[in-house]
C-alpha cells in the first residue's frame, strides 16, 4: 500500500508520500484563502502529483489520498473552516474527481494525532492523545488503535473544555476554556504579566520588550534560576497539568502526547508536569500506568496521520 | 440468551433475569461491609439463583451472569471499592467458581450506562453517556454502542474534573471538581447557604430548617415563583452545563442521559439544561445534533446493564 499525505494549512500545504512506514521527500505549495475551494483543490491534486515525482513513485501505484484540513470535518467535507471561510466543501470529493484516487479527509489536529499514535511516540500505546500547544490547544485522540473523533467529528476540543468556569473570555463563546491558560499564547502573555510586575527578573535580559516574549522565554530564564520565570512556569504547568487530568479522568489513554513547539523543552517541561498531573489523576499512574511524552514527528505528524488515515479507509 | 445481571451496592444488592429484553422479578438481599468478599460472593450466588426461582427460569438455562459493583474494576476484579475496603477482589473468578457459569464484572455507573443506553432513554443512539446527579456525578460511556471504560477501566471519571481550577476541595484530592458543584448534594449545599442570606425567601416554607433541604426543594420554590431559589437553580445549572458541555466538547456523544432523583424534575430541569449547555458546545445542536434527555431505567438501569454485559462478554 502507498499512499500520500497532504497537510493543509492556511499559509501552505505540504505532502509526501508514505510508502513501507517512511516517507519520502516532501513537497509543498502555497495557500490563500482568496483562492476559492475548487482552485485549491486544484493546486492540491498538483502536490500529491509532485510528491509522488520526488517520491520516486509513479502516480499510478498511488492507492489513496488522505488530507488533513483545518476545520470540522464530516465524511469528506470541510463543514466549516472559519480561517478561510469555507463552508460544507467537499474537498475529498474536488480531489477524487481530478485525481482518480480515492481520497479522505481529516481535521490536522486528528490527523497528527494519528501520525504520532502510528509512527511517533505514541507507536507501543492503543489508546493515546496528542495535546498541542500552540496558537491555541489542539487534540486528537486514537482508541483501540483508530481514530476517535466524536460523532461526526465533532469532538475532542480539548481546547474547548473549561478548567475556570467564568474565566477567560475565549472566542469559541465560553469563558474559562483550557486553551486560554495552556496554549503558548497563554504562555507568553502570562511571563509578559510576571515581567511589568517585577522589574529586576532576569526575564528583561532574554526580552528586551515584552513584545520580543515567546515561548522559550520563561523556560530559560527559569534555567538560570530566576524566581520569577519560575513562578510563572508553575503557574501555567499547572493549568496545563488540569486540562490533561480532565482528559485522563475522562478517556484515560495510556499516554498523552505533547506537541508543539513546547515540547523542545524535554524533561524540564515533561519532568514537572508528569508529577502535576500524576497528583490529579482520580487513579494515578502507580495503579494503572499512564505516561506523558513527548511528539517525535514535529511538523510531518500530519502528514503521516493523513496518509495512514487514507490507507486504513481504501483497505 | 438469558443472562442474570446483579447491581452490588453498599446497602443491598439486587439481581434479575433478563430474557427477551424484558427483567424478570428483582431479588434482594442485604450487603454489609462486615462481610468478607468470599461471603459476599456466596450471598451474590445465592441471589443469583433466587433471581431465577423468581423469574420462573431454570438456573440451568442461565447463560452468564453479570455484575454490576462500585469501585474500579479490571478485567473481574474489583481493584478497589474504598467503602467495603476491598482491595483486588477477584469477584468474577469467585462468584463463577460457586455458580459454575461465566461470570463478569463491570463498575456500576458503566452498568446503568450501559442499560440505559440498550434499554432506556439511550436506545437510538450508538454513542451516549449517562451522567448521573446523586451524592457526586457519576458517569458512564457508550461508544459505537459498547461500553467505554478508559485504559484498564480507569476513566469516565467525569465527576473529577475540574470546572474550577483550585476551586473547592474534592476527597479525591484536587480541587475544582465537576462533582463539588453539579452533584445532589452541591445542589442541597446551595440551596442552604442561599436560605441563610435570604430569610424571607419561600424555600423557609418548605424547609423549616436548612437540615430540611433536600434536592427537590429548589425547584419547588422556584415554581412557586420565588426569586431566591431561581437564582440558586439557575446558579447550579450553570455549572452543570459546564462539566456537561466538557463532556460533550471532548467525546461529543449523540446524548447525555441525565440519572439520579434530579432526572424526576422533567423539563424544569432539562430545558434550561439544554439551552445552557448548548451555549458552551463548540459545534453546536443545531450543526451537529445532540440531546439531553432523562434517564427512565431508575434503579433497574445497573441490572439491565450488568445482564447485557454478561450477554456480551459470553457471545
Amino acid at each position: 500500500m502507498i499512499t500520500i499525505g497532504i497537510d493543509l494549512g492556511g499559509m501552505s500545504a505540504k505532502a509526501a508520500c508514505l510508502a513501507a512506514g517512511t516517507l519520502t521527500e516532501k513537497a509543498r505549495v502555497v495557500t490563500s484563502k482568496e483562492k476559492t475551494p475548487e482552485k485549491t483543490a486544484k493546486d492540491l491534486a498538483a502536490l500529491a502529483r509532485e510528491a509522488a515525482v520526488r517520491g520516486g513513485i509513479a502516480f499510478d501505484e498511488i492507492d489513496a489520498v488522505g488530507v488533513g484540513s483545518p476545520g470540522v470535518i464530516d465524511g469528506g467535507v470541510v463543514v466549516q473552516w472559519s480561517n478561510f471561510g469555507w463552508k460544507d466543501v467537499k474537498l475529498a470529493a474536488l480531489l477524487s474527481e481530478i485525481l482518480k484516487k480515492p481520497t479522505f479527509v481529516l481535521n490536522d489536529a486528528n490527523a497528527a494525532a494519528l501520525g504520532e499514535a502510528k509512527y511517533g511516540a505514541g507507536v507501543k500505546y492503543d489508546d493515546c492523545a496528542l495535546v498541542t500547544i500552540g496558537t491555541g490547544v489542539g487534540s486528537g485522540i486514537v482508541l483501540g488503535g483508530k481514530l476517535f473523533t466524536g460523532y461526526r467529528g465533532a469532538g475532542t476540543e480539548l481546547g474547548h473544555t473549561v478548567i475556570r468556569a467564568g474565566g477567560l473570555p475565549c472566542p469559541c463563546g465560553r469563558r474559562g476554556c483550557f486553551e486560554q491558560y495552556a496554549s503558548a499564547t497563554a504562555l507568553i502573555r502570562r511571563t509578559r504579566e510576571r515581567m511589568e510586575q517585577d522589574r529586576a527578573s532576569r526575564l528583561w535580559e532574554l526580552a528586551k520588550t515584552t513584545n520580543d516574549v515567546d515561548g522559550t522565554t520563561a523556560f530559560r530564564a527559569a534555567s538560570m534560576g530566576d524566581a520569577a520565570a519560575r513562578e510563572t512556569l508553575d503557574g501555567y504547568l499547572e493549568d496545563l497539568a488540569e486540562g490533561i487530568a480532565d482528559l485522563v479522568n475522562l478517556m484515560r489513554p495510556q499516554a498523552v502526547i505533547l506537541g508543539g513547539g513546547i515540547s523542545a523543552e524535554g524533561e524540564a517541561l515533561l519532568d514537572p508536569l508528569r508529577k502535576k498531573v500524576n497528583e490529579k489523576l482520580y487513579i494515578p499512574a502507580e495503579r494503572v500506568p499512564f505516561q506523558i511524552v513527548a511528539a517525535t514527528l514535529g511538523n510531518d505528524a500530519g502528514i503521516y496521520g493523513a496518509a495512514h488515515y487514507a490507507s486504513e479507509c481504501v483497505k
